[in-house]
């Protein structure tokens, strides 16, 4: 039988980026694809609990079985498992390819890769993939083979629980991708600066800008890989905990005088 | 000099618990508030890029400098840094106390606990609080010695480098807890059920419901110290590295027969 395989996005169900993953994914399995019907980058972990979600299926892809949703990237997924293939096994969660890429800390605001962590969390293989070219009319031919050997080896090979990948691929012509590389996530940082202005009706408003501060000169990051025409693969997970800092706290369990 | 505080919260700048919070603070420095001007629980790490955000100076807290944003709880840490405080060096920057606690996996969903990580993310300790009572008119009283305490081991000593704290709070009179425990994240799930419905248009929707699935048998635990009345210290950080899952990989760089 063949492997189920959920596609998703955050750049939305119609970007050219999410095409290119299900291309890739059905050559290798059964597709079916649950994607914002809108642009939903930036948009991290969050989750729709206030508001109901819609869910419509549709003709995007020839032959494939597709929903758009109204969401998040984590909501497509919860509603993947739990509503479009409550009573299937899905075999293999695919987040992206992001218009753009998710280096670094970007995979904390990333809704192409908590769409992926979502789906570690519920036991599925899960990575997201992110091209190094934020333009809708980016190339995706030369990820595909990268794409199709992190897929393939994803299949055949059990993830540890709790883990998801975080793959980014360069921007460059097939013969120029030098390899693939196994990184830790570098540790740089996002440097903000807000637009500020008056709108059509003289209030104030401000817009969220940001540019990228390169801090951590390893070579072993996903920064690194990227930058020297590597695709760069991340072992990521949700445990969060910092170990080497709970003996720095136990102070806190015995405070002096108590 | 008295050391700056930053307080924000998930649940809005309204809410009960932002307001204990507040007070606790209030004791310990100079306190600024920039909180979300409507609830934001369930938003994780999203930043509003789409769109722009609104500003408000108010006055809610008497005699605190306060502000509420239009944006998410990482919106407003941003807004704060790099707008309300650019001139100012933040010392602490705490947020909640949200209604309900965030043990476990609820980090990567939290609003409040996110907030808390793009304060860690600016350098600045950081420190998320949650009390185990998802009411608005939880008491708050008995939370704030503990509080208290956590936020002055903050302000004397240093954090690991992008390390902030994830502290729960059980939810019992102050003469019932039992005290502090450090603790690891503990590794349950959330299982999801969707309300499904029609809309007074007949149109069909889909609405987030979940259950909290204990998995975690661990006395180690986030859980397990609040079940059993203690406060819970999480140290938490931003580096999702899977370091002992990289070894896994290592046949992606080199596939046999390549």
């Amino acid at each position: 039988m063949r492997p189920l395989i959920l596609v998703t996005n955050d750049d939305g169900i119609v970007a050219p980026g999410i095409r290119a993953l299900v291309e890739v994914a059905s050559e290798l399995g059964d597709v079916v694809v649950v994607a914002p019907d809108s642009p939903q980058s930036g948009k991290g972990h969050a989750i729709t609990i206030h508001d109901p979600l819609r869910l419509n299926k549709v003709k995007v892809f020839p032959g494939i079985e597709a929903y758009e949703c109204s969401g998040t990237p984590v909501d497509c997924v919860k509603i993947a498992r739990y509503v479009v293939l409550k009573d299937r096994t899905i075999d293999l969660c695919v987040s992206g390819i992001n218009h753009g890429n998710n280096l670094s800390i970007s995979i904390l605001y990333s809704g192409t890769l908590s769409a992926a962590m979502e789906g570690s969390l519920e036991g599925i293989r899960s990575i997201g993939f992110s091209l190094d070219n934020y333009s809708f009319d980016a190339d995706f031919e030369p990820s595909k083979p990268w794409v199709r050997r992190v897929m393939e080896h994803s299949l055949a090979k059990p993830f540890q629980p709790g883990t998801l990948l975080n793959v980014n691929l360069p921007n460059l012509p097939a013969d120029l991708i030098r390899g693939l590389k196994v990184c830790r996530q570098a540790d740089d940082r996002w440097v903000e600066k807000f637009q500020e202005g008056r709108d059509p009706r003289g209030q104030p408003y401000y817009w969220l800008g940001g540019q990228y501060l390169t801090m951590d000169d390893g070579t072993d990051t996903d920064v690194w890989a990227v930058k020297n025409g590597y695709v760069a693969v991340v072992p990521a997970m949700h445990d969060l905990t910092n170990y080497r800092a709970m003996a720095d706290l136990q102070v806190l369990e015995n405070p002096a005088g108590r």
